[in-house]
C-alpha cells in the first residue's frame, strides 16, 4: 500500500485541501514552493493511463477550483500542474497524483529544463498515435 | 489571437492527434521528445484557474486515453504530464494546455528541478487555502 492510499483510509494524517467522490487533495509535506498542493484520485492507478475516464475527468474539473484557492492564499500569480508516471519520470510515489506548484519571483517552484528540437516527421507520427486511440 | 487559436480554427495546419466538443489535441512541432502532444480546451482560457469546469473535465478525460496512445505508438513507458501558468512558470503560449511528453532511457523529455523543503506551517496554509476554495 502506498502513502496515499494510507492518507486516502485516514491512517496517515494530511493537511486536507478538498475532498469529493473521486478527488482528494492535500499539501505535499516537502513543497517546492509555499501552497504545494497533491490532487489524486480515491481510485488507487498508479500511472494516469490507467486511471478511469470518470476519476480523470473529476480530476480536471478539480484542478481549476483548487488552483485558485491555492492562488489567492498565497498571493502567487503563476503556478505549474505536473503529474509523472514512472520512475524514469521522476514518480516517487505509486499513485496518481497531480502537483500544483506555485512558482514566485525568488525561484521557487518547479525547475523545468526544456531541450526541445524541430518535429522532423510530424505525419507519420500522428498517424501512429490516432491508430492508437 | 494565439497561435493555437489559430490552429482550433484550422487557420494554422497541425498534426491533430484527437478532438471532440471541448478538447484538441496535437503534436508539439517542438518536442522534448518523441510523441511530445499537447491536449488543449477549445475554450480560450489563459490559465488554468481561469478555465470552466466543464472544459477542465473534458481535458482530464481525455488525458489517459490520449497518453496511452501516445505510449502505445511510442514504445515509451514513462512520461509526464505538465500545464504551465504564466510567463514566470514557462508558460509560452497563453491558451491553456497540457503537455504529455514521453520520457525515455537516453534522457530525452522533460528535466525537471526539484528543490523540495519540509512543510513547516501546513495547518494553519491548509485553512488559508481552503477559506479561498
Amino acid at each position: 500500500m502506498t502513502i496515499f492510499a494510507k492518507i486516502l483510509r485516514g491512517e496517515i494524517p494530511s493537511h486536507i485541501i478538498y475532498e469529493d467522490e473521486h478527488v482528494f487533495s492535500f499539501l505535499d509535506i516537502m513543497p517546492l514552493s509555499r501552497g504545494h498542493t497533491l490532487v489524486i484520485p480515491r481510485e488507487p492507478a498508479v500511472t494516469l493511463d490507467k486511471l478511469s475516464e470518470a476519476a480523470a475527468a473529476a480530476l480536471g474539473r478539480a484542478l481549476p477550483r483548487i488552483a485558485r484557492a491555492v492562488l489567492a492564499a498565497t498571493g502567487a500569480t503563476a503556478f505549474n500542474v505536473l503529474q509523472n508516471n514512472g520512475e524514469l519520470a521522476h514518480q516517487a510515489v505509486m499513485h496518481v497524483h497531480f502537483h500544483i506548484i506555485p512558482k514566485y519571483e525568488d525561484g521557487t517552484g518547479l525547475g523545468i529544463g526544456w531541450g526541445a528540437k524541430k518535429l522532423e516527421d510530424g505525419a507519420a507520427l500522428a498517424a501512429a498515435i490516432v491508430a492508437k486511440l
